[in-house]
């Protein structure tokens, strides 16, 4: 890449984030009140639902403190990231040891899901938090939670499960996916080194074994439990942002480990077959869904274009030819660069519109819901801003 | 209307319900190895999952059997219905009573829900059949399956709740609008009158006093269990067509009452009000779904059009004008079945798609899935059909 492109994108990340992203969310979105994140907000930032989403106060956090960490030291962040925290201290944990994912604005619970996502959240926001602060507890808390995390995703029947697996078991890409990205998050910040490592190895083994289909050229979304392909609208659904989402983070796994060429090997693979099958040729941007075989989808939103896929493709691309030096994934990494920030951006009340239509026609103006909150796009434009610093100071080309 | 439009389409609905919707489903959807019907099909009606919906196999046979006591009696129709009442009763009950939710083709459950819905189509599916055929069996289950949905939808903490009650308890306008129709149905084909026009009675009221805001002009989707308005997402967010379907069914009762004033007044207001919230002043069609208060809706298919809400109403804008005369609801039924019929039928291979974008665009060509079948839209060419020759016969203007 060229270093004029690398310094005019790497202003583009980091003055997105502090001057655009940023002030949208903080401290708008702070229940002076009750503490903790509200994050349902109206395309201007007005709050349109006082409920609070348990994984966006996890979220939130994380991403407060990793900015005190990353960017510099800023007590407004730590104050900040602190009401999410207590809040979820104060009022998310149930009785047994899990996590309750929506709240009322004064910390009552409204909803339990049978999924452990609140937890990984809260893990990954606490162990952020430890190296901000040197708060042991907190980096004890956030090991406790991973390790319980592990134990309700990885042990069939501890949860209720959404089907009978006893006439068709499945396993799904989420687990080590996500445990990939909680197990680095903690090695980054607690330096459990050996545990995280052999972790995400497990993971990215499991991800290779099961899920990656060479013969299909995809990564499947939901396999049967030993990695069989599911011939029905379940088992053909792919998610391409998903994937591609697994796919950084392996690897940044390699460029944890001075680049390790099998990693970049896998990442490549994974981020080559998606951007085949979820690119939208005709109108640009990445599908939400697409079917394997190329059957109609049953989810009613499959050809729409979320923000959050394109977050993760632009990391992805960006990683990759960083990593790589090829120029496919440069010209990859502008184009979907270019379409994202074509159509998502708000001009007017800033951040990104969360929810469009195929041709990019915006569906919704809400800024925030249960689902998006400041995680995806800042994530995006702190973990680019730094692969381009990194780019620039290499002199990568 | 005019007798030239009765006419125009009255030949429309019954000649699409017969020679169109009817040979697209039947018998190519029939299992014939294993019994049942499998809905999801493609554009050309290539089967594409296996899989059972245990609704589809109660709301098929409930079309079949009908079919047979209000078109004319065809055996095939009856042999048909066999298929999917057999298959229902061999696979699909639970040990305890309650029924699955998805089955694979041979039978076994993949899935069972926290709602009762399964039972209630069993439940019309079983009281039409036992008119075709005089099987008295069928009709006392059809009676205790009925009797069995009351006790779950209206027992709180008998079936898992979806949230925590103790937080935010709510209710939703599905139950008593599908108990209205399991009532209607079990009365007109088994003839309980006292049990269901009570039933029906009940439900009617708890739509106008929890559901209906007149402050609003608006039918809620979900409340407070006292009927509060609920000023978060859920709460906000209605549901047009699925209001105005609860409004037919109030016409429908007024009609079977001997045109019962109170009865129309209450289903036209609900239709008038859904309307005014559902029909798109913008592309024509009716919304899936709109927030009370303009917010913007989280449901992400918020502004799509499904094929189902334009036939709940065609029905009941035909239904309004039928019992009342006013002209207005012939300009809406006008409205609503040319914007339908210009934008959801599939020249080429017959039936409808299901969801279109906004605008009118198909956004999936499969024609059935584990949620579209062999339903709405026979029912309503078939109810439609039946009031524009009962209004031929009055001579209606």
């Amino acid at each position: 890449m060229q270093l004029e492109r690398i310094e005019k994108l790497l202003n583009v990340y980091r003055d997105g984030l502090l001057d655009d992203t940023l002030p949208f969310w903080f401290p708008g979105c702070i229940d002076t009140e009750h503490g903790g994140f509200m994050t349902a907000r109206n395309r201007d930032g007005a709050i349109i639902d006082t409920d609070k989403c348990v994984w966006q106060q996890g979220r939130a956090a994380w991403l407060l403190s990793t900015l005190h960490n990353a960017v510099e030291p800023r007590q407004e962040w730590l104050d900040w990231a602190r009401q999410g925290l207590d809040f979820m201290k104060r009022h998310c944990f149930d009785t047994d040891d899990r996590m309750f994912f929506q709240m009322t604005r004064e910390g009552k619970p409204l909803r339990k899901r049978r999924y452990v996502f609140s937890e990984a959240f809260a893990a990954i926001a606490l162990a952020a938090w430890s190296k901000a602060t040197g708060d042991e507890n907190a980096a004890r808390q956030s090991i406790d939670l991973f390790r319980s995390f592990m134990r309700y995703a990885n042990t069939p029947g501890l949860l209720p499960p959404k089907g009978i697996p006893e006439t068709r078991a499945t396993r799904g890409l989420a687990i080590p996916m996500i445990t990939i990205n909680i197990a680095q998050t903690l090695r980054e910040n607690i330096g459990e080194v050996d545990f995280c490592t052999t972790e995400i190895d497990r993971c990215i083994g499991e991800i290779k074994t099961y899920f990656m289909k060479p013969d299909m050229e995809c990564v499947l979304e939901t396999v049967g439990s030993k990695g069989e392909f599911i011939d029905h609208y379940d088992g053909r659904t792919v998610n391409p942002g998903h994937a591609i989402e697994a796919a950084w983070f392996i690897l940044h796994e390699a460029r944890m480990r001075g680049n390790a060429p099998e990693l970049i090997a896998t990442g490549c693979q994974i981020l080559d077959w998606m951007w085949e099958r979820g690119w939208d040729r005709k109108y640009g941007g990445m599908l939400y869904f697409v079917d394997v075989k190329g059957y109609p989808v049953q989810e009613y939103w499959h050809d729409m274009k979320f923000w959050w896929p394109h977050n993760e493709t632009i990391i992805a691309t960006l990683l990759a030819h960083h990593l790589t030096g090829e120029e496919k994934y440069e010209q990859w990494h502008q184009l979907v660069h270019d379409w994202a920030y074509a159509h998502f951006p708000d001009p007017e009340y800033g951040e990104w519109y969360g929810y469009l239509h195929r041709d990019g026609r915006i569906s919704t103006h809400a800024k925030g819901t249960m689902w998006k909150g400041p995680f995806h796009l800042p994530r995006m434009q702190l973990y680019c801003w730094k692969v381009l610093e990194e780019m620039k100071g290499s002199g990568t080309k």
